[in-house]
């Protein structure tokens, strides 16, 4: 059959349900523990922090699809199916025997896939009748996106941008001011936990982990409000799944079989959703499948870090997950792929790569971006840093084939797009780039700090 | 039938040939005028600046198909078909009894419609065995376009970047050279007009006219290379009708009859390329629409210039083009919308004009930004502030509809995306955008400044 260059979904063919792969799991990810006690926190315990049908989603490890309410679904159809597209350029200059598809959820404005899951939670704090939500956001593609369904919807939104990305980035500040949200860089003197942090550490420049503290502090101080979070958690994998609805159903249209699957991890989101419906199959025993998560070599939760559990945020207020962790202390080095320097990992996918369902790579920046630059000048798109380590993963794969005259087939996710990285492709093009990977003296020292848990 | 939100056209549904209007036009636009003899210029004359296969489209106004090159078509897969969308959130919002229909050129990483025809006109350079070409670029979307076009080529590439953009926009010179290209700002001591100009302006910040002298010197002074523009000729529009060409074809799928098609207006190459399709059934006296153009009121050739002969350019260097212009030495103020800040307009735009087949409005900046913003957050999309000109008066005539109870189908072209214009939306956001209106005096001492020319 001739595969067009993009495979687009008709309208009716778009996903109905969330699909859950936690109910096809074996051995399920481990609850969430609250700080305080230690113990698996309740329903009752989240809802001060989270909105009620989020909790629900969060603690479901049974029911396999999850409807998409009708009004997230008319969302979804504005900018919705994404393209699943064949790499036909990339294969010719490569000349490559692989064929490449790739999965594109940068077309939105938020220009990456944090929409999906950002529109379904505003939805449901909408539904709750809150006035507004507080989040915090890194390279601020969550935020853009958080402030994109919050402006829909007519919520609120009140954002804690990390402060380098903030002055490194103020046009994504601005975007996010468009779509009428407030954002404050972090650390501020706004919440306990920011002048704590500015006591304590004069000069920083901030981390998603404390921003995410000041968030949910924000959140436990406003009436009305909740906090809400675009990676890492269960609803969010829950919310992402729509992508690899999408590329399964684009794929069976044209009976292709991947033989691997690839995506970035930085909370596992993009990764998560992208390849559940395919884990879905392999923890079912029907079909197997080759599954890479790619991450930074400067921030290698997956490859060096340890499945504990750890707290979420550096303010140590948010719930304490079971993943694998850097440990919360962990500081990144000021490596460009911002969406990829959080010190833990989804829970889910955590579970799965210990129970040997995934495998891991951890690739350096400078190679990243000469892979980014590849794929942008024959495939036409500009990735974003993130989604540039899937390419080159995907890349290094295709030219595998090369040597050995294997056909596979590679999907890989590309999640966005980079045009608010420019100071980083600068930085590539001028030569100046430089790549970092941290010691195992530092990272011992990262893990000392992890908490001491019985269970 | 139900609508879709989103249109797509199957691969093989893609036009196979651009669509020239002028076949079907009785009055033809005016030739080109050599600028040193003011007599019409011949192919031979113009060989020295532009490739071989271009001028024979720039000087065809007989065929009226023209066949899209199978390496042009296998681009063009890459990103198009793009969407013609169709507004239900801003209906919503509007509550109007319009229908309202955008199609979307901004999907692609040049972020507008430019895309069309740089990847056409590099191809035509490469078939000619040339090194590279030349060109200028304003806000910077056809410098992008043309290198995206060129590294898919493997071309040489030098953009000529009005020195404004090059400072205020430092993330869109990135892009070009991250896809390959040189970035000069423009004027520039590198040419004899540059340095004529520095010499007589010792402050200037650049305008198109001057970056367009400096780009066909260069070219003059290259072996191997032409020079290529990205709007108002001839030849641009026609490779633009592929927009209009889909929208005809999208519309048609689903028999929809447009009441009225709107476009913005800056050198006329995205509103000819949409409406062409369209106009030629009126021309042939098959169809009856509406067609608006729509320009900045700080430059507003349409509604307040002259149609007479006058330079595409401050040097002189170019062909003179009969069009409606405010003459070539008019300084348009520090309008936003950079794509239309041009003093001149396509031949064939203004003579379908001065036929009475267009309509022509202009607005202000500031109900521009108010209808991109109120845009963006109910549809998602972040405009350009030039296609937000479009966006202004789609809803102006919506609005309309919900007085009169019409329920008219509006058709828009959503040229590109606004990610590197948000020094623009910033000064929106803090309210200190202004707006600006040449006065009449303005507009007479530039309309003095017109050739006088004898045909």
């Amino acid at each position: 059959m001739n595969i067009p260059y993009k495979i687009y979904l008709e309208e009716n063919e778009l996903p109905k349900d969330w699909y859950n792969v936690r109910a096809d799991m074996k051995n399920k990810p481990a609850p969430l523990l609250n700080p305080g006690t230690l113990q698996p926190m309740t329903a009752e315990e989240l809802a001060g922090v989270f909105c009620d049908d989020l909790i629900k989603q969060e603690l479901d490890d049974t029911t396999a699809f999850i409807p998409i309410p009708e009004e997230i679904l008319k969302f979804y159809r504005m900018y919705r199916p994404s393209p699943l597209v064949r790499a036909y350029c990339l294969e010719e200059k490569l000349q490559t025997p692989a064929k490449i598809y790739y999965k594109f959820e940068g077309n939105n404005t938020s220009g990456s896939h944090k929409l999906n899951s950002a529109i379904a939670q505003a939805y449901y704090a909408k539904k709750q009748g809150l006035k507004g939500v507080t989040t915090e956001t890194g390279a601020g593609q969550w935020g853009t996106a958080l402030s994109m369904a919050c402006a829909y919807f007519g919520l609120d939104c009140r954002v804690y941008m990390v402060k380098v990305s903030y002055e490194q980035k103020p046009f994504r500040r601005e975007v996010m001011r468009t779509y009428g949200a407030t954002v404050t860089p972090s650390p501020s003197d706004t919440t306990e936990v920011g002048r704590k942090i500015l006591a304590e550490h004069p000069g920083t420049t901030g981390s998603l982990g404390c921003a995410i503290s000041e968030a949910v502090e924000a959140e436990t101080k406003l009436d009305g409000y909740r906090y809400v979070l675009g990676s890492v958690l269960n609803q969010v994998l829950l919310h992402q799944t729509v992508i690899g609805l999408e590329t399964k159903a684009a794929l069976d249209k044209y009976n292709i079989k991947p033989d691997m699957i690839i995506g970035c991890a930085g909370g596992g989101s993009n990764l998560g959703g992208l390849v559940s419906p395919f884990i879905g199959e392999m923890l079912r025993g029907e079909n197997q499948y080759q599954i890479i998560a790619v991450e930074p070599a400067s921030c290698p939760s997956f490859t060096r870090g340890k499945f504990a559990y750890d707290f979420c945020d550096t303010g140590k207020v948010c719930p304490l997950a079971k993943m694998y962790t850097l440990g919360s202390n962990f500081i990144p080095s000021a490596n460009h792929a911002g969406g990829l320097r959080y010190h833990g990992m989804s829970p889910i996918l955590s579970q799965l790569y210990h129970d040997g369902l995934m495998e891991a790579r951890s690739v350096e920046q400078t190679a990243v971006f000469e892979a980014a630059t590849q794929f942008a000048r024959v495939e036409g798109i500009l990735p974003a840093p993130e989604s540039s380590h899937a390419i080159r993963v995907a890349i290094d794969e295709a030219l595998k084939c090369k040597e050995t005259g294997e056909e596979k087939t590679i999907v890989f996710g590309l999640t966005g797009t980079g045009y608010f990285d420019m100071v980083a492709y600068q930085k590539f093009n001028d030569g100046v780039m430089s790549d970092y990977i941290p010691t195992d003296e530092e990272l011992e020292q990262s893990f000392a700090g992890l908490p001491k848990v019985d269970l």
